[in-house]
């Protein structure tokens, strides 16, 4: 995890003195609040917010100040990991279950850049379940339309029940294999009415970090 | 309130034996699902779901057989009021708060029948100010979204606190005024992350039974 975590630090260093920062979710993001923290303790003075009940209280360990949203006009950057990112920097994002709150935080974000190994740059997105969040009542009809759409859906599973979000709703894990078009499937899950969100984040990213196993840090920038 | 009464008996003779029925919420679903309740104690045979805990509650009162969501295939005819109604069938619905399930249960059934009084119908959607449901997350956000596209977004309130849906979310009143691009604003709508569902019922609607002042019942069917 090396890489990650090297990409992590490259990332942080576009974080300024003054900036709010959004703090991602997962295992990547660890990398890039601990960083963060680092530079905190240095003098850094931001003020952040966070994605996740986790990140939050990460940051809150490592003193990093965290401001309601109510006391911010905009967000400077968000620092997030992803699941998979194309070379649009279409991303497919969820696999750790806070797709709704990362997806907020960065459509009020200026800049979300995001941190990855070499291993979730693909051709195609879709190889990754793509994860939609969906209220609970009447999931079966909702699951229902997700299959229409093409997909294998799979409620997922944690500690022998159904995984709940941080807003109390079911995450569906939809195995496409390949998408075909993201944008049009994006309109499409957003017409069902019992999902509330979709772990695919078009057009919002505008760079991309990656950890090469070599230890060395591609930078990707959308052809936009 | 017996012009609407008056609609719902009318609407209610669409449903036959054998049927699975969607049952609506607020002032208007009420007068249906008495009719309903009344129907079936003569002996009318159906299962239902209900769009709303209230409605299930009245439904069981009246003995209308109630049935989970994982029992039924799909659902042959919902019937439902709503708020505005315009002459293409597109409605504004979500007076009463139940936006989300009563769209859920729309978007599965086959036929989707309006009850209103003559005061819903209109020329132009809008000047009921639209309900939006978003997710308590991030709030603040959310507003500044929802203000950007044209309204004032106002937070329903309840009881000295905030209107909580049966979900755990809030629900915001767009003031429009008057909507001009329907179904851009539905789009605009849904590509707002924090935004559950809105109340705007696009296309949705097969049939509206109007309850006139003078006791009549006014017939209208989408032009489509």
């Amino acid at each position: 995890m090396e890489s990650k975590r090297l990409a992590a630090v490259e990332a942080v260093k576009e974080i300024e003195d003054g900036m709010v920062v959004g703090l991602g979710t997962g295992s990547t993001a660890y990398y890039a609040i601990v960083e963060i923290g680092r530079r905190v303790a240095e003098g850094l003075r931001i003020r952040a917010v966070a994605t996740s009940v986790q990140s939050e209280e990460l940051a809150v360990s490592l003193h990093i100040p965290i401001v309601p949203f109510a006391e911010i006009e905009t967000i400077d950057v968000t620092i997030d990991g992803a699941d998979e990112a194309d070379g649009e920097l279409h991303l497919i994002k969820g696999g750790g279950g806070a797709l709704l709150r990362e997806k907020i935080v960065a459509a009020s974000s200026k800049r979300l850049i995001i941190i990855a190994d070499a291993s979730k740059v693909v051709e195609r997105l879709g190889k990754f379940p793509l994860p939609v969040e969906i209220v609970p009542f009447a999931y079966e009809l909702t699951l229902r339309k997700l299959a229409a759409l093409g997909c294998e859906p799979v409620i997922r599973q944690k500690d022998g029940g159904a995984f709940r979000t941080d807003n109390g709703n079911l995450i569906v894990d939809c195995h496409f294999g390949a998408i075909e078009h993201v944008k049009a499937l994006g309109l499409a899950l957003h017409g069902i009415p019992g999902v509330v969100e979709h772990g695919l984040f078009i057009g919002m990213a505008d760079k991309l970090f990656v950890g090469q196993e070599d230890g060395a840090i591609r930078e990707l920038a959308p052809a936009r």
